[in-house]
């Protein structure tokens, strides 16, 4: 079994307004130190072993489904878990 | 200058309809090894130093705004960033 993070967020080029909203409520709350907010998601997936390579499923799966290629980037963090 | 690393999770305890219907989409396209997905958010913010300390801004932050303290639970990442 592994563990899988994996890590979403927009391109540099392309603008993030949710990003913007919360910069701006942050302000609003006297966080005036904020310069800069960007938001992407996160997600944690439990996968079985199978015959197929685990990097080519989990690549297959952000470039399918995960993630929107066109305007985001996607990391992943792999993390063996022995079952009980 | 500091870059932040936010990263919220929903509490073992709290249903994740968003996760459950990621997970049956993927089982739907052929990934069946798929055997959960928790759904979180990830969020990278630019905070110029201030007299505060930082540690104490980003968890305010965090309280207030970023996460539900009562379904939520974050762990961020501090990096130090050299403005030019």
């Amino acid at each position: 079994m592994y563990k899988v993070k994996v890590y979403v967020t927009l391109r540099e080029s392309v603008l993030d307004p949710q990003g913007n909203a919360v910069k701006s409520s942050l302000h609003s709350l006297g966080f005036e130190e904020v310069q800069d907010v960007r938001i992407g998601k996160y997600m944690e997936l439990l996968i079985e072993k199978s015959d197929r390579n685990i990097d080519e499923i989990v690549k297959e799966m952000c470039e399918k489904l995960l993630a929107n290629p066109v305007i985001e980037d996607y990391r992943y963090e792999l993390e063996e878990v022995v079952t009980k």
